[in-house]
This record gives C-alpha cells, sequence and structure tokens, in this order.
C-alpha cells in the first residue's frame, strides 16, 4: 500500500503508539513516519484536527490508523472518523486504515470502518484487511489491499505480479473461512468481553497501575509504576517469578515512533483463557511489588 | 537479498536475458539493473571477464546469475562460475545466484554451485533457493536466502521479522518434501530430457527456427524467423489455430532489459507431457507457415 501510494521521502502521519511493524514496512519503502502523539489519559482518543495539522507538510501524503488499534484497543468514533476524512479532502492525503481487527469490538460498540465514510474519498482511502485476527488463521500469510482509486489498484496489481501469488494453501483455507457460521463470532466475540474485563479490572485494582477500556482488538495498553519497560519486561522473563511461573508483557516503547515515550506503558495481549489470565494479574501484581525499578 | 545487501541507486549486473521478476525486485529496492547480454548464437554462455568489466563503475555492488538459467536453461560451467569469482574478488562485490532449477540437469551434466566455489568468497556469496521448482510447490510460496555472510543474515532476519512469518502451511509442506524419494527426482529428471529432446529437435527441425540445447532447468529459448515476438504471441493466441488448439509462449523481449533485444526470440517451457508437446510444435509449425509478420 505504501509503495503502491507514495514515493520516497514523502511522509505519513500514523497516531503513535502504533503497530511496530509500520515502522519497518515505511523504511523498506522509503517513506518518513511522522507519529502524532495519543495519549493513555484519553484511552487513546484521536488527536484533534488542529493537532494533525501542526505537523502536516508539503511532504505529507498520507495517514495511517490501526482501528480498532494495535496496541491500545482503542476505537475510533464515527466523529473522529470524520475529522480524518476532513483532512484527507483538505490536504489530498491518503488515508490508510488497517482494520483487521474489526470483529473484535465489544459492548456493542458500532464500528465504523473508512468505508462506511468513503462518499467523497473514494480516491483517497485504502483498506488493509487480513484472514489473520478474524479466523484466528495468522500464518496463513492471506491479507488484502481494497480501494476504488483504479489507478492505486493497478499499481498495487505490478507489486502483485512480481511476488507472483499469495501462498495457495492459505488461499484455500482463507476461501474455506469464508463459511464460518456467525456463531463462531458471537462465541469469540463473547470471550473476549470476558477476558478484558477481567484483565482491566485485575490491572486498575493494582495500586499505581492505570489501564484504559478498550472496545476493540484484543490489546490493553497499561501504565505502571516502573521506571523502564524494557527493563521491567526483560526482569520479569529474567528474574522474576511467583509459584515458579511469571509473564511475559510487551514493552510500550516498541509501538512509538518518539524516543522516550511509553516508558512506563506496556501493551498486554489478553489471548489466553480467563483462568491463565487471572494468574497473569496476580504474578503481575506480585511482581509489581518487588520490582526494584518500581517508582511510586 | 537485493535490499539486505545493496542500498538505493547500487548497480547490479545481470546476464540477459534473465528472469523478468528482476527487474520488479531491483525497482522495488531502489537498485539499478545493468545488463549484459548473452546471445542464443553461443547457446547463452557466460559473457566474459572483460565484457563485464566494461560496465563494471564505482556503483557496482553485485553480480546477479540464475544457473541453470530461467529463461535459457543454460547450465554455467566450473570455469565460467570460476571467472565470477574472480570478478567478485578483485570489485569487491556480491555474487547473487538463483539456483531454484538445480535438480533440473541433464546429460549427466554436472551442477556446480556457487556454494562449491565458496572459499574466498564467503561473504560475499548468496544462494538464493527455493521449493517451487524442486517439489513442484510454486504455490507453496518457501524460499531460503543463504549466506556465510553474519553481517548480511542479521540485516536479512530484519526484513523477515517485518513480514513475520512465512506461510505456515507452506511451511509444513516444504518440511515433508525433505522426504521426498531420491527416486522421484530421477523420475523427474528422466521425464524432463524427454520432453527437452523432443522440444529441442522439433525446433530445429522447423525452417528457419534455431534452438540450442540447454542443459538445464524447463526453458529454451528458439529463434524464429519472425518481426516482433510479442505480435507473434498475442497473434497465436487471439487469430491462429490449427485443429481448434494454439500453443502460448512467452516473448523474450520481457527477459531482455535492453530495449529491442529478443525480438526473434521466444521462451519455451517444457512443462508438458510428451504428446501434448508434439501437438504444439506441430502447432507451431502450422503458425510460421501462415504467419503474416514471417521475416524469411
Amino acid at each position: 500500500a505504501l509503495m503502491s501510494c507514495l514515493n520516497e521521502g514523502d511522509e505519513i502521519i500514523i497516531p503513535e503508539p502504533f503497530y511496530a511493524n509500520y515502522n519497518g514496512f515505511s523504511q523498506q519503502a522509503g517513506i518518513i513516519v511522522k507519529p502524532i502523539r495519543s495519549s493513555i489519559d484519553t484511552g487513546f482518543a484521536l488527536p484533534t484536527v488542529e493537532e494533525f495539522e501542526k505537523i502536516i507538510t508539503s511532504k505529507t501524503k498520507g495517514i495511517m490508523i490501526c482501528n480498532p488499534g494495535n496496541p491500545t484497543g482503542y476505537l475510533y468514533s464515527r466523529e473522529e472518523l470524520e475529522s480524518l476524512k476532513e483532512l484527507v479532502l483538505k490536504y489530498n492525503l491518503f488515508l490508510f486504515s488497517d482494520e483487521v481487527y474489526r470483529e473484535f469490538c465489544y459492548d456493542g460498540a458500532q464500528y465504523v470502518s473508512v468505508m462506511h465514510l468513503i462518499e467523497g474519498i473514494e480516491e483517497h482511502v485504502v483498506l488493509l484487511d487480513s484472514i489473520s485476527k478474524r479466523y484466528s488463521a495468522c500464518g496463513a500469510r492471506i491479507g488484502a489491499l481494497i480501494s476504488k482509486n483504479k489507478k492505486l489498484m493497478e499499481i498495487a496489481m505490478k507489486f502483485a505480479q512480481a511476488r507472483l501469488s499469495p501462498p495457495t494453501f492459505g488461499q484455500l483455507a482463507a476461501e474455506a473461512g469464508i463459511d464460518t457460521p456467525d456463531s463462531y463470532f458471537k462465541e469469540v466475540n463473547a470471550e473476549y468481553t470476558k477476558r478484558r474485563n477481567l484483565v482491566v479490572e485485575a490491572l486498575n485494582d493494582i495500586p499505581g497501575v492505570f489501564c484504559p477500556k478498550p472496545k476493540g482488538a484484543f490489546y490493553c495498553m497499561a501504565r505502571l509504576p516502573i521506571d523502564d519497560a524494557d527493563r521491567f519486561c526483560q526482569w520479569l522473563l529474567e528474574s522474576f517469578e511467583h509459584e515458579g511461573e511469571t509473564v511475559m508483557l510487551a514493552p510500550a516503547t516498541g509501538f512509538y515512533s518518539t524516543q522516550g515515550a511509553g516508558m512506563d506503558e506496556v501493551r498486554i495481549a489478553y489471548v489466553l483463557k480467563e483462568s491463565d489470565l487471572e494468574k497473569a494479574m496476580l504474578c503481575l501484581k506480585k511482581a509489581l511489588m518487588v520490582y526494584p525499578g518500581r517508582t511510586s
């Protein structure tokens, strides 16, 4: 998508924290990522139009979002997406929307895709999709780039032809996946809602910890009373145990493009069964009680 | 491999005709392809050291070969590979060798890999492999980049990490493929030898046609008495039939980087069973008798 839409040296704005691989993809395409900061205090709501405008330059060619977000779990509202539409039109930008977690929305929250807002920005919108999360089939390596922009699709086809084809076995599995009954998604949603509630409540019950309640994906970001998330996560794996077990967290620093940001935040993926998550939260609580780099 | 070893604007020398996707891969990496011409008259033997030296500049960072070659079927001799080794050492170049057809060598010809010559050029050699041809599993999308250069492998790992993983189903099939008995390869080789002999002999029996006998892969290149290979191949599909059938050939122009080269050459893949190949050769002979753009 980036190589099809942008040229080398072009800039793309991405609300941070964001999925770390966007850095790698941009690097490979010679594109410069300009992060725009969202904060754990607002649950990682979209920055305002004015904040975006502060970093838009003549080289800005696109905005990239992940909705619902990895690592934040934040689900953008219709109003937030409308503000992006305004920017996209005003500055003639591409809007890249990674919506691979769209089946994972909770509390009856309405999922609004960029495709729901496309009228008037048909040439600007690029939807990125994958079967990885929907069918729990990450290893299949089947995704999609979707746009109404015909010229863009022609260019993307050139890249597709150079790659020859997506993996055949994955294509077969993906095609079979379409027949997945709705009941599967309902069950998965109910299960993940329980997992989310368990983790977010347990986190907020730990003294010094703050975790906004995400409405989508299967991640949450937590602020911990720690000096350095990378050090803490490493310490958990190498130097801590509670009843012979520990927890593995993703330091949030890797999801920020700004140096030094996210030092006291971690991402937790609630992809284990409830009883394991309960043990993990207890383990984290015990760890924070004895971690040498505790700050409060 | 290209992105791991070269920087944007660097040059790579590739004997032409070559596998057309090398153009796309280079384009994506911002790398400039400098073709060096090999000729159908010598069966597409490697150009001499002196010819390579004529186009080596301070920006030349690598040489890429395909051995046995697509589209030529040419199998490089030990002497030819030794001459590449000399160049690689003298000008401090990477040597990329695409050897995906290495099981397809005929007439008892000895297959020499760049890995057989690696002493002294351990840091320069990059072997590119795939299960696509070996196990007739193109759709699995499993390949390998192999080098003794540790720094290069570290960089390649960064790209691999950004891509997350090769397709899982393909990995399983590839692993299972290792147990393929030798008898499979012997049978395949015997079958392809017969197909090659049939096609090459039939081609050279057609007046005005010349086809060198390739020692590897499953392609041959033929010079035809035609004005324009693209036009001829299109005409075959759209305007010609013999007993309700036609033949599909690959115009050689797509395998040359030099504009206008390969206008009277086509690539034939002898990947059908003998009876079909016989019909195809007869069909081609009939077509050449009535093609309006015939030149001799």
